[in-house]
C-alpha cells in the first residue's frame, strides 16, 4: 500500500458488543434505547458539531446546505457483535464447527445467520446515520474475510478499509458467518476482527462497549462480584489485575448461545490487542464512563477495565 | 486465478429490474408479490427439489436432516437495481455527479443511498432464503467495487465472487454508490454491474426481469407500442431489430429520478453483454416467460426480447 494513501491516522475502533444493543435471550431483539445513546456519545465523541439525519427512508429531509460543513475527520472504526442477532442461528446448525460443503442444515445456518447478523448491521448502519455519522457497511464475508482453521487468513478488506476512512466514512463491520478452507466455515467474531483490525490500523486506542460495568472476577451478577479496573499485559501474552488486589482467582462466564465465547475470550482479545500498545477500555454502554472512553480521555473517576501493556504509561 | 478454482460454471445471470420488485414512484415501496414469485420461479430455475426456508428470523424453524439432501451446483448469481430504494436518495443529493469530498450534501447522500440500497438487498436475500435458495449478499461498495470517471475500475470482486460460486451460494448484488477515483463518487447501476460480471464469469445466458413483456419500440405505455421480439447485435457494438420488421425508429422512455438510464441504456447494456457471445432475455418478471428464460429454455410462443450476437444460433 502506498504511504500517501494512509492520510488520516484511525484514533479509536469500538466494538459495540452483542450484549450492549440486543438483548441477547431473545430472537433478533434491538435493544433501541442503548444503540440510541451509543449513536449520540460516538458523535459527539467524533467531535460533535452539526447532527443531521443522514437516514432519509423515511421521508428525503435534506438538510440545508447553508448550514453544512463538511468534517472528514472521523476516523473512527465500529464492530459490532451479533447478539441476538444470529448467534442463535450459527448454534442451532453448528456453523461455528464447520460442514459447510457437505450439510445442508449447516449450508442453510450459514444463510440464516447471515441474513441475521446483516439485518443487525442494517439497524446499526440506520441508528449511527441518523445522528449524522456517516457509517457505510462492511459485512466480512461479503467483503472477502476467511479463515484457515479458524484463524483469519489474508483479506483484501484492509486495503478497502483504508480507502473508506480516508474518504471520510465511519466503516461497520460486524461477527459473520465465513468461510474456512480447512472446515467448510466458520464463526468469524466481532472480538476477533477488532484485533485484526488493531493490527492494521494501528488506533490510539480501542473501545469495548458492554452491557456491564467492566470485566469482573466472577460472573457480575453474583454477590461480590468486584470489577477489575486495570489489567496489565505482558510481553509474553500473559496478564494480571494491577487494580485491585485481588485474593481468588478469576472465574468467567458463558452464555450457551453464545458461539464466541465468554468473558475470558473477551479478556485475552483484549490483552492481544493491548500488547500491540494501544489502551483497552471495556466500559458500560451508554454511560458517562463510556463516553469519556470514546474520547479517549478518562477521568479520575471513570468506572471501567482498563487493559494495558506492561511499562506503558 | 488458478484454473482448478475455476469448478463450477456459472449457468446464469439474473437482473431483478429495480422496476419489478418496487413500486418506482413511492418511497422504499417493495413489490412483496413479484419478489416472492421471482423467488418461486428461481428456485424451479436452479433445479427445484426439496424447498426450504433458510430465513430463520421469526422462529428457528431447522428442518428435519432426514429429508435433506445438499445440492450445490445452483451456479446462479442475482443482481439487482435499486427502484424506489436508492434513487431517490441518490438523485435529490446528486451523488452520481460526484463531490463527495467537498459536499456534506453529497455525503449524507451516499449514506442515505447506501442504506436505502442495503435494505433492499436484505429483502431480496430474504425473499430467496425463504425459498430456499443459498443466498448471499455482496453489496458491491463493501466488496470494493470502485471507478474511475464512472468506468468500473479493478475490484477484487471477481476473485472473491468465485470463491462464493464454488461454495455452492448464490452471490446478490446490487447497483451501489461507490467511490470514484476522479469525481469522487457516482451510481454503480445494476446493468453495468451484470455486464462485468457476464465479462468474468462467462455464464451461459443471461436474463433481465423487467415490468414490461420486452423491449419496445416506444414506451410501453403509449397506443401501438410494438415489442421487439430480437435485437441481433454486430461485431461493431451497433445492433438492429431482426424481429418484427419496424418502419419508424426506436424511441425510449426514462423516468425522471432513474440516475442510472432508461430503456436506451438497458439496449445498449444488453447488447454489449450479448456481444460477449451469450444470449440476453429481457422478459417481464413472474411470467412463465420469466421461467423459461430463467431455465435457459425458451419455448416457440415465448414473449420478450431476446438480444444476440449475429451469426450466433
Amino acid at each position: 500500500m502506498e504511504s500517501s494513501s494512509r492520510k488520516h491516522h484511525v484514533r479509536c475502533i469500538v466494538k459495540l458488543g452483542g450484549a450492549a444493543i440486543t438483548f441477547k435471550d431473545k430472537l433478533e431483539a434491538l435493544n433501541r434505547e442503548s444503540l440510541s445513546r451509543t449513536s449520540l456519545q460516538l458523535h459527539e465523541a467524533m467531535g460533535g458539531g452539526v447532527s443531521f439525519n443522514m437516514d432519509w427512508s423515511k421521508n428525503l429531509e435534506v438538510p440545508d446546505p447553508i448550514d453544512m460543513e463538511l468534517h472528514q475527520k472521523h476516523a473512527f472504526v465500529v464492530v459490532h457483535g451479533a447478539g441476538s442477532f444470529g448467534h442463535f442461528q450459527a448454534s442451532i446448525s453448528g456453523v461455528n464447527k464447520g460442514g459447510l460443503d457437505n450439510s445442508l442444515l449447516v449450508n442453510a445456518g450459514f444463510v440464516a445467520t447471515r441474513l441475521s447478523v446483516t439485518k443487525l448491521n442494517h439497524k446499526v448502519i440506520r441508528a449511527l446515520a441518523s445522528q449524522g455519522i456517516p457509517a457505510v457497511g462492511m459485512p466480512p464475508f461479503a467483503a472477502g474475510w476467511s479463515t484457515h482453521k479458524r484463524i483469519v487468513g489474508s483479506s483484501f478488506l484492509d486495503v478497502v478499509l483504508r480507502i473508506f476512512v480516508d474518504a471520510g466514512f465511519v466503516p461497520v463491520l460486524h461477527g459473520d458467518a465465513v468461510r474456512d478452507s480447512h472446515q467448510g466455515c466458520c464463526i468469524l467474531s466481532g472480538d476477533v476482527i477488532v484485533r485484526r483490525l488493531a493490527e492494521e490500523l494501528q488506533p490510539s486506542y480501542v473501545v469495548f462497549l458492554t452491557n456491564v460495568p467492566g470485566v469482573f472476577d466472577r460472573p457480575p451478577s453474583e454477590e461480590n462480584a468486584v470489577l477489575l479496573q486495570e489489567i496489565v499485559v505482558y510481553e509474553d501474552g500473559t496478564w494480571s489485575i494491577a487494580r485491585p488486589r485481588l485474593e481468588a482467582p478469576v472465574k468467567t462466564e458463558m452464555a450457551s448461545h453464545d458461539t464466541t465465547g465468554g468473558m475470558a475470550t473477551k479478556i485475552a482479545e483484549a490483552a492481544s490487542i493491548s500488547r500491540l500498545g494501544m489502551d483497552v477500555y471495556i466500559v458500560e454502554a451508554g454511560t458517562e464512563h463510556a463516553l469519556q472512553a470514546l474520547k479517549g480521555n478518562i477521568e479520575q473517576n471513570w468506572i471501567g477495565t482498563i487493559v494495558r501493556k506492561a511499562n506503558s504509561t
